[in-house]
């Protein structure tokens, strides 16, 4: 039987898609190279893959789908593209909503300054040509000329670096340069090149998150950021969390691969774009430090990450990880190495290490709490008798998941809400001044905050249900409108003007995240026997928590009451932190140190942990607001 | 233009090899998998690739195969291979004496009794289950339990033994076998096994010489070898001599790494054997050394070779070599190391400081030399004030190439002889007590030797020329016959039926032979201050070294006249010294101090080299005979 080929056109893009046979609908679409998203890995539940049947009647709905989508929906040929089998020839339209967009991606965090002391050093070598009444061998000519001139022990060369000595030496006269990496208790030459190369001295430092990877271009001998690019991890297609990416990685040995392949291949496309925009070789990148958080840290090195999926979620090491890139397919400088500060436990990664590091958390005065907001939400607890993390399960809402209208903080989505308390009418404001389409992360929290405020939520949550600003939507449930839909032609046309809205379930995803993280505020402290009042600094890192209104944090009671000058937010540390690292000997040392030393705190395991959940999930009383 | 089939039959093998299109013969056969010999790379001048062809007449005779033939080969149909056209159907006859045969391959050298310490350890780990309550790293728990229990620090894991844990651990029920290799400033974890394996200790040590390689598997906790195996080095397709192979390597960067891959291929190969017919698993060989001269060394690694091959003949190291060996693609245990202690210069290789290692010639007491004869003698002097080494370019004469009748010490070489004073009748023995076909460097030695003492000889190595018992061969030079050419059947037909003999040629390369060692010996001596009459004792170490007879050594002047027991011959003291090194973390410190300390003497730039050896040729007179 031969198969008929099938072309779906796909609007706004305009793109025609050519099958060969009948293909679900949602691997067609990605198949052709648009991102579309899903969190479900095309389970039919999340709903963030819906796309609009055009020219078609009749189109029939799963049960999955009449679980998803509101019956107005249905009548409109709104569909989910993973519940489709695409077997004609077909236009779809696919909502800029439902796309993969290029998100707003912080990769610069605080200015930092610190002495650029890199483990990896040129040397430049003048060396005297081999006679026959001179035969020393390359090597030790080469390490006698580091010993002699520049007081450096070598002790190993790479393998790499051997190979290229000899055509290096006598291409160019004699004179080389000699990248030294120092290891205890000697050097290793892991470079060498022709000539004086000794002011081509590149790292890169990179941020490795579950949504968007920061790639940092660094020259070691000034510590300077040459350049930096934001990309997004590939591994979104394999799912949007960690957790069904680990799903993903542990099926067989081939999907490990595969998603260990992906984001390797996205992390040396970055590599090679950030070197040529800025005229330089790979060859002259001679490190590279990398911090993510336990699972990212394992997936980047093709780790396996069975035992990181199930209790009691062990990460592999904890300690500092100093490997070849080439053993993972790493294209900068053939002989040069990865560095990757410890991660701390399972769901406290190295990310949360550089956090502490760079925001300086373990030398600031008195008692001070640092904080990275995310699908995890790490925090660390800072006392004269140490530092305690924990991490918390906060869940995606931050990032607009499980949010009706949620978004990632992407162009249209909606980051900042105000509601005026006596008319009950939002201001709202988006990212990149666009017409809105959705609500990112920072926008939920505002909402949330300003609907308690003005009396339209009580304490539990709870819409006040003679409300006159609520709606009821096709299903008969309660929300309030950020956005209205506008009048105007079919709406099939235009699917991007729906409205923007926040329901019941919303506003208790939000309860949850915050209450999660509330919760390990309580027992961190609890832990440490100090108070909240105690507090004489809360650092805010990462993307996320830079977004966010300090003030709408406490009115909804994600922290207590507290000053806000006492709130720091410093942006992504953790790049700062991957950064410092790259440049500095002493950094690592700090950094390793405060590895072996952090109490990690398992909060599950708190006796009251389920007591402290129950009450932090509640939003503050009148008296607590600012 | 479609090429016609042809079809050549190989007699005495009876195979038959079908070529698509006219080829070189020495191409065609090497191709068919027919070990067939060249020392000059099929360049027509070596002469050893004599076929002969049956089934034509009139087979035209190259320029080049005139120089080297006989008139009565030519007439007989023997031709050289190499300078052969196949573009018909044919029947060629291989002789013997033109095949790789298998070798008299020595791999045991004396026994050697020192205390088993290997770099690499099995330690048994019954590990405490991880729980919520004790959420330790896999890498940490397992560090802290060697800590605790062995008192190792471990400071790294191999990124393939990292891989191998969590699954090791958790399908063994926790309990598992750790590899540690004993680095500076910590060990470092190489291979992690369910269960105890503890007593699953294996490692390969290899000499790699040349022609040959011998293999030992040795059990590392009691240091006893379990099996060995000599192979030949399949480079030998690339060239017999050291210089040759230099050459093809160079010629381009594939044919570096097929040279490289074909050494590698067949070491795996031997390896897979070894392991198999003494039921180890390959995983279980966590650890290797290599010696070899420094051509081998960097064949073996894949280093460049340039340098090599020019003066000054420079090795790219003289340092040991820690490498895991998949960067080369050994098939041991994915994390384990190959060992290799240093070179010692481009023309004394690591093989010659396995030598002095396992002969323990540093510790002699008095004066000693150390002498290992092969195309590359190496000669090494210890005296009070240390030790010097000079590599003396002997040639390939004691291995059978540039003799007419020379062979490698194989079956039906000559490896004996002695002659009769009065009558200058020969007695002659065997390798194998077979028929002779020719003659190898030990029965070359005793010939001269004993051609000088009867008088056959003079001491310039000179027929005397009325002396009766010489022939003239067809092209009319004198020969002394060891072997008749017995009467039967057509000679075509029982080519090996041929007569051994030595001439005036081969006296004179091994007067050159001897010469070389004689002048590396005298400068050696002379630039120590010392005399020979002041040695205590010489080591004769090596395959060849241990087939001579002392006697003859010193009847052709190899050495000066010395009593026999001072002689002292140890067989394969490099392969000892690879075994000692893999079972010693002391062995390799000791090897590479002397590495550090042994002094190099290039006696080609002594001001009276050129006069001392046209001295050394001279055989010696009947006052110095034994």
């Amino acid at each position: 039987m031969s198969e008929k080929k099938i072309k779906i056109t796909v609007k706004p893009i305009g793109k025609k898609i050519f099958l060969e046979s009948p293909t679900n609908g949602l691997k067609a679409i990605l198949g052709s190279g648009i991102g579309i998203k899903t969190e479900c890995g095309g389970m039919g539940v999340c709903g963030k893959c819906r796309i609009i049947i055009l020219d078609s009647k009749d189109i029939p709905v799963s049960e999955r789908e009449k679980k998803v989508l509101s019956s107005d929906e249905i009548k409109k040929g709104v569909r989910l593209a993973c519940q489709q089998i695409f077997n004609r020839d077909l236009t779809i339209y696919i909502p800029p909503s439902s796309l993969i967009d290029e998100q707003k991606l912080q990769v610069e965090g605080e200015e930092f300054y610190i002495k650029a002391d890199p483990v990896c050093r040129k040397y430049y070598l003048d060396l005297k040509k081999a006679t026959l009444e001179d035969m020393k061998a390359d090597f030790d000519r080469v390490s006698e000329y580091v010993k002699n001139k520049y007081t450096k022990d070598v002790r190993d060369i790479d393998f790499k670096a051997l190979n290229q000595m000899p055509l290096a030496i006598r291409e160019n006269s004699w004179k080389v340069t000699a990248t030294l990496r120092e290891n205890q208790p000697g050097s290793e030459i892991v470079l060498i090149e022709g000539g004086d190369k000794t002011k081509n001295s590149y790292g890169i430092a990179i941020d490795l998150g579950t949504t968007k990877i920061a790639i940092f271009l660094v020259g070691l001998i000034t510590g300077n950021t040459v350049d930096s690019m934001g990309i997004m991890n590939p591994q979104i297609k394999f799912g949007e969390d960690i957790m069904s990416r680990l799903s993903f990685a542990t099926q067989n040995d081939s999907s490990l691969k595969e998603i260990h392949d992906s984001v390797i291949e996205s992390i040396n496309e970055a590599i090679e774009k950030l070197c040529n925009r800025n005229g330089i070789s790979q060859n002259e990148v001679i490190d590279m430090s990398v911090v993510a958080n336990t699972a990212m840290h394992h997936l980047f090195l093709g780790l396996p990450v069975r035992q990181l999926a199930i209790s009691p979620f062990l990460s592999l090491t904890g300690k500092a990880i100093n490997l070849k890139a080439r053993e993972i397919g790493i294209d900068i400088s053939p002989g040069a190495y990865i560095y990757m500060i410890p991660p701390i436990a399972g769901f406290v990664g190295s990310d949360h290490l550089a956090m502490i590091l760079a925001t300086r958390l373990y030398e600031q005065e008195g008692n001070c709490i640092g904080i990275d907001i995310g699908t995890n939400t790490e925090i660390a607890l800072k006392t004269d008798k140490g530092i305690v993390s924990v991490s918390t399960a906060s869940g995606p809402a931050f990032e607009g998941a499980h949010i009706k209208y949620g978004m990632r903080a992407a162009p249209g989505a909606i980051e900042r809400v105000t509601i005026d308390p006596k008319t009950h009418i939002p201001d709202i404001k988006t990212i990149g001044d666009r017409k809105p389409i959705g609500i990112c992360g920072s926008g939920i929290l505002d909402s949330v905050a300003e609907l308690l405020k003005a009396g339209i939520i009580d304490k539990k949550g709870k819409f006040i249900a003679d409300n006159n600003c609520l709606v009821k939507d096709s299903d008969g449930n309660s929300e309030y409108i950020l956005w209205p839909q506008l009048p105007g032609p079919e709406v099939k046309d235009r699917y991007e003007d729906r409205h923007v809205s926040i329901n019941q379930k919303d506003i208790v995803e939000i309860q949850l995240a915050k209450g999660a993280i509330r919760t390990g505020i309580e027992i961190i402290l609890e832990h440490s026997g100090i108070s909240f009042d105690e507090i004489d600094k809360i650092i805010i890192a990462g993307a996320f928590g830079s977004y966010i209104y300090p003030k709408s944090v406490i009115n909804i009671g994600m922290f207590p009451k507290v000053s806000l000058d006492r709130i720091f937010q410093v942006g992504n540390a953790a790049g700062v932190g991957s950064r410092m690292v790259l440049i500095s000997k002493e950094e690592r040392k700090i950094a390793e140190d405060i590895a072996s030393k952090i109490k990690y705190l398992e909060i599950t395991l708190h006796p009251n942990f389920s007591d402290y959940f129950a009450v932090s999930t509640f939003l503050p009383g009148t008296s607590e607001l600012i």
